[in-house]
């Protein structure tokens, strides 16, 4: 293989990913002979035979028991695009990382060769006895969301794509503690949301289930609504459930005197419109590295400001919602996970600011509180 | 689900088995905002372009560098045969903390749900840039040559079913000691092999490159001959390269003056056929639990005899081969393992071992120069 130039692999990001950052280590002690037939042959056989009699044990005598799968095709990494399996990998063994160190969940990551929906799903499907659930992870949209569809439906293990259910959980924990800080109720507020890919659909799902009834949800060309003709499916689907006033027009129509914008779209949202919007309004630019609204012009405007970086604060962040969520899915063993847990976990998260202040609108991300609240909160509703 | 009834789960290889075997742990710390914006987003998005652009880094800055995956869909596990994939995965998680503790190599299971070859190789196929190698693991005969086959021809990672090779290699490793215990160069011996399944055609393989001319397999029905008209294709293949006398018959009719007799079939052989080998053979019953002759009977007419068990001397164990083999293979980036580099982890593995005697032909798993001898052999030929 030739390049045109070699990437500079200088400083301290590559040094600290030196020969990857997961271990696969036994749990179990191996000193000796005895040992060694205890965990392997011949002993590990009269396990072997137990399951095969009863595959639920399974769930306690093996790792599917705390093993999550961190499954991507590397189709839609980061801000990155499709930049494939190999070079995704960074990331999913980062989550891992994540998993491991705030929800105590074994995670492996799973990079596959991208295909058709339909390939994927194979391949998941086949490689799922060996893990007690599956987190998708940075496959593009709209595929996410059928291969999601029909994962959850052909599997009876949980099934979670984070780019969607993640970012809308956070975002819903968000938005209930803002809400709180300007005094109103989360049902009566109008809420416009940026981008239409895998994070908006699952926002607006969420947002829904909350209670808030006035929701607009725009792509780059503008508010869904039924009479566009360029829809795709999912969109389509949106436009059905959202928009009850009917707006038509660009973004900057629906802002006009909304009370919450989200973004999610990577784009960015100029000042006249954001101008637009309703006093004591909420603004959470969620686009990373670069928020559709800079913090310093949406102070301008609103009383909320939250982003997805973590140098500003009310940071977004994903790490708040999905090591407890498997943590309470597998303790409880539940089969999937509900949209009611979802909504649960996010008013987990926010309940754990005591006093919801403008500055603070969700808990920290190394705070230890976190993932045993979320855990606890999906386990009473399995 | 319903049970005619519970297995019977107590006892300490249960206990030992609680919660699984192996754990997904952090290699990197993870102490603090910094940390976070290192091993993940944004700081990670840097590797990520990085290996987008040479895909060969992913072997110096992700966990592909030392994982190997092992992987199996349960159709032949143990002696246990097809149990399928979630039964399975005991072993395979034995495997992995055998491939950490002798090798530290990082492996995972993966159970794959059975299908046809074909599907198992494309889902293989699809996995594989998550991994630095694969191992095959208990997958039944004859599907498991095919697999193998269509896999190294795809992959440019080094694949390698263990019940084959992984014998294949250790077995050969006794003989060339056991030869020298009976004062014969290994090239004259007679050798027959009762058993063609995975392992038997290996070790017919492995023998016939380390010079063994006059070798004749047998299966349940007898000698492998071309005139056998129930052959399968790799059957067809072996009588096409061994029995070089063209012999006929019976496993009794075969022995008849051999100087070696490897059993992997799970059978028993009587006494009478035994008494027929010459003087001062050599006799590998390698069937586990019961060995197809048992140690004292087989004592009564060979000079050297080894088994698959650890409570007999000379344990055939195929965890004397696959650490240090996958391990040098990673070392030396070797896209593939060689038929050159099997015949030499063998000759490592035998060249551990002073001074063979009738009750030491191979090192004992335990000893820790085994692993690293066995990985410098391989990597020389990478």
């Amino acid at each position: 293989m030739t390049h045109s130039s070699s990437p500079d692999t200088s400083g301290p990001i590559f040094v600290a990913h030196e020969g990857g950052k997961l271990e696969s280590v036994p749990s179990k002690p191996l000193r000796d002979r005895k040992d060694l037939s205890m965990l392997y042959t011949p002993g590990v056989a009269d396990v072997c035979r137990a399951i095969a009699q009863d595959p639920q044990l399974s769930f306690t005598y093996t790792t599917r028991r705390n093993t999550v799968a961190v499954v991507t095709d590397g189709t839609a990494v980061l801000g990155l695009g499709d930049i494939g399996p190999v070079a995704a990998l960074p990331v999913m063994e980062g989550k891992a990382v994540l998993f491991k160190h705030f929800g105590n969940v074994d995670s492996v990551p799973v990079c596959l060769e991208s295909g058709t929906v339909e390939e994927i799903v194979e391949a998941v499907v086949r490689l799922a006895p060996t893990y007690g659930g599956i987190n998708l992870e940075d496959i593009s949209a709209p595929r996410c969301f059928e291969i999601e569809r029909q994962l959850k439906e052909r599997l009876d293990i949980p099934v979670f794509h984070d780019d969607q259910h993640g970012t809308a959980i956070v975002a819903l924990a968000a938005l209930i503690n803002a809400a709180k800080v300007v005094g109103r109720d989360i049902a009566s507020l109008r809420v416009v949301i940026g981008g239409a890919g895998a994070a908006g659909v699952a926002i607006a799902n969420i947002f829904r289930r909350a209670g808030i009834k006035d929701l607009v949800v725009c792509d780059s060309r503008g508010i869904i609504e039924p009479q566009r003709s360029d829809l795709t499916e999912h969109k389509r689907k949106l436009a059905a459930t959202t928009n009850p006033l009917g707006l038509r027009g660009k973004l900057g129509d629906a802002l006009l005197e909304a009370d919450v914008y989200v973004g999610v779209s990577g784009g960015t949202v100029p000042e006249s419109d954001v101008a637009k919007m309703a006093d004591n309004c909420i603004i959470f630019a969620l686009a990373n590295p670069d928020p559709e609204v800079h913090p310093t012009v949406a102070h301008k405007y609103a009383a909320v400001v939250a982003t997805g970086r973590s140098d500003f604060p009310n940071q977004i962040n994903n790490v708040l919602a999905f090591p407890g969520l498997f943590r309470g899915a597998l303790d409880s063993g539940a089969p999937q996970i509900t949209e009611a847990m979802k909504v649960a976990a996010a008013e987990a998260i926010a309940s754990l600011v005591d006093n919801p202040t403008a500055t603070q609108i969700v808990p920290s991300v190394f705070d230890e509180r976190v993932a045993p609240t979320v855990a606890r909160a999906v386990s009473e509703l399995a």
